[in-house]
């Protein structure tokens, strides 16, 4: 008997083992249901790209890079300077031990949980259906047949057809993320938020960088203030911006640029192009399943995240930032609906981390947005020059604001641009989520000395609302 | 005419220029009063022991220290190690810059909002009358007359009989941070918070360090499980402990500790004596001014900080813990209760810190507190092992622990041992004063890769309450 002739019932399918595929899994199974989990690296590929070849290892190799640079901001401090001596040999296999292990706690927790791990790609071939192919050769491993299904098969970066990526030359995160050498000039193409943490990590270890990018600057997804203070450090790091600037081909160690007044070219001998994602949706047989519109792109989801009554789609392939979070929160959304809960996914603020120099963060809405929805909102920034616990930090650069509704009494938004803004950030999206006053956060006591202190302090001096 | 023949009206006074005084004496300037803020060392003075020979002081040794000893813990991660090479030279100017900066801040302020700064020593002469005196003579430099007054008069450390501070080998807390070197062999007598962050600092600085307590363990005002990770560390870095041990003299380069199996001799070139702070109240005139019990002692406060009907007392000369940000929030009461407003001093939290390696953060109950109490509490710990982000950081030692009342259905405790747990625990302590539950927390989108994920994966985990 061949495999695939079988057809197996399954309770929930979930297709993709990423942060949004096994947190629903685990979700899932917590709710009683019997859950099998189809990822197409199979039990060592769990975490999904976040844990693979983005979020963490890009985090593993900020840490180094700013323990890199630290010791030239710490000198007025006495600091010894820390020699460069980045050892990318050491790196990886520290990289690759890291998220062998963290895998394998998620291959834990769902081994834990009984969720059934099957390695390989589920494409759909009915509305309650899945084949399940696996290898080079595709071979058909199983045919499943469920009563409720997620998708949460992720996103894949963008390729510049003048940047065809070569693994060598012309890297996409992941590749970055591979090197066992610091490039000596590496050009970084896309402005975003993985070309910004990827440009800054390479050119405090040592690299001379250069950052292209097509729109008009950099971060355009996020307030233009929070950029202020990171282009400071940019340049106090030697990096050279071209903003407005299409990278058209790399020959001969330079990338070829066209801007309005002519052309340049920026040497590189590695180029990184991180131009966006594109949601992995090809291939999954959307139309088979009749979950695609006319122009094949996946069905939008309800607020229960349901593109149909037992099928459910969540994280990059559904719309919203591709965040890893973002994700895990519409994971058990879309696992309680699929079991028969009445929810929705609808949090009043979705952070965004940057983990540039210094990082930035930002929930809610800013003033701007605020006041185009019709709301008079307060903004009230505190700068980190105000902070005793940022001045023993050497850090300088950037701000705490709040953004206040104040008919509401409410805090509707923080953007932070310092030291740890990814940590801090959590408060300010507990504080709107509970629609906090002003007054809330003030009268909580803030460790001192901190930087949370600047919340306090920014909610204390918003202006009285009556 | 002799200066002090003239008596001056004063609307508010204020006695201290610690964060207690100064923030006492702006929030009351915001209130409309006319403010008068006597301050021994005058305008430079200003922000007190913390600014000038406490916290601040110490967390800028600190993030030096740490990053002499983070090549090491990054090894792993292919790091470059960060050479010894400590320029304590530079480290007192840089000191001195940043503490004169930020005093001259709190300078500014109170100039901003009509503040009049007196230099010289505050003594009450009469239930609403303070004599000013000034220089090492003790001129009498004013005669002040005051519908109002807040005593902030700080605190300063404890001297051991057998151990008195001589400013070159038997050092207090400000004497250790002001050494230019080193010390080779350094024993700390106390370990309180102070004695641990200033003795790790110092061992990550290449110092030969022994802890010396005399009761049963290190940090015995915190919950016993908040020191484990702790002890990991210390022993990593070569810290001796001596517990119950009585430190009883120094001489020849030796600290002479008695135990209950006999004495030992522990080396140290440099003592730092680290065994509590006492009261700033001696010479304050209580007596006279009708302030004191019969013992001498300064009267306790009622919730809104008055200790008469005209004065309050706020900061490290009142009950509860002498942290600078418990001075702050009392000022605010206090402040406002001179003026009319009905207030009380009653946080649900006051978070304790300590800037050790890991850091230690604890706001509200323990688990076992909240049971001594008669509630059914239920505590919830992610260890720092299940966090990806903790993983890139080389962070291993620690962990999130949330503390349930299941009745109320509401977070009533938090305590970290984590890097940043400084900054994480202010999430905690809104959840906290917000009467916030685990599904809130939960609920809440945290951004990944963080460590503030563990607080939601804690939350998450809690046991239904229904």
């Amino acid at each position: 008997m061949v495999v695939g002739e079988l057809i197996e019932e399954v309770d929930l399918l979930v297709v993709g083992g990423g942060p949004g595929g096994y947190t629903a899994a685990l979700h899932a199974a917590a709710l009683g249901r019997r859950v099998t989990l189809v990822e197409e690296g199979g039990p060592a590929a769990l975490g999904g790209a976040c844990l693979h070849v983005g979020c963490i290892p890009s985090k593993a190799l900020i840490e180094v890079a700013s323990h890199a640079w630290r010791g030239h901001e710490l000198a007025e401090l006495g600091a010894a300077k820390t020699a460069g001596g980045f050892d990318g040999d050491r790196f990886q296999v520290g990289k690759a031990a890291l998220i062998a292990r963290l895998a394998s706690g998620v291959a834990g927790q769902l081994a834990n949980a009984g969720v059934r791990v099957v390695e390989g790609r589920a494409t759909l071939t009915a509305a309650d259906r899945v084949s399940v192919h696996s290898g080079a050769d595709g071979a058909l491993v199983a045919q499943l047949r469920f009563r409720d299904a997620i998708l949460a098969t992720g996103s894949r970066p963008i390729e510049l057809p003048a940047l065809p990526y070569d693994g060598v030359t012309v890297l996409d995160s992941a590749g970055a993320l591979a090197l066992a050498d610091v490039p000596e000039a590496l050009a970084v193409v896309g402005g975003g938020y993985i070309g910004l943490e990827l440009g800054i990590a390479f050119a405090k270890l040592g690299a001379r960088v250069s950052i292209v990018e097509a729109r008009e600057r950099l971060l355009p997804e996020l307030p233009k203030a929070l950029l202020r203070p990171l282009l400071k450090r940019l340049a106090e790091l030697g990096v050279a911006i071209h903003v407005n600037a299409l990278a058209v081909g790399h020959a001969d160690g330079r990338l070829r640029c066209e801007q309005a007044d002519g052309a340049a070219l920026v040497d590189a001998d590695k180029v990184i192009v991180a131009v966006g994602r594109r949601p992995n949706v090809d291939g999954l047989g959307l139309g088979d399943a009749g979950l695609a519109d006319p122009a094949g792109a996946l069905l939008a989801p309800a607020p229960d995240r349901r593109i149909a009554e037992h099928v459910a789609a969540i994280g990059d392939i559904v719309p919203g930032p591709a965040l890893a979070h973002k994700a895990t929160a519409e994971a058990r959304v879309a696992a309680e609906a699929l079991s028969g809960r009445r929810v929705a996914f609808d949090p009043a603020a979705i952070p965004l981390v940057v983990f540039s120099d210094p990082e930035i963060a930002s929930a809610g809405q800013t003033a701007a947005q605020a006041r185009d929805a019709g709301v008079d909102a307060i903004e009230v920034v505190m700068p980190l020059a105000a902070s005793g616990r940022a001045a023993t930090m050497a850090a300088t650069h950037g701000f705490v604001q709040l953004v206040v509704d104040p008919q509401a009494d409410a805090i509707i938004g923080a953007h932070i641009v310092a030291p740890h803004a990814s940590e801090l950030i959590a408060e300010a999206v507990l504080a709107i989520e509970l629609r906090a006053s002003p007054e809330d956060l003030a009268l909580t006591i803030h460790p001192h000395p901190t930087l949370s202190e600047l919340f306090a302090e920014a909610a204390e001096r918003t202006p009285a609302t009556s």
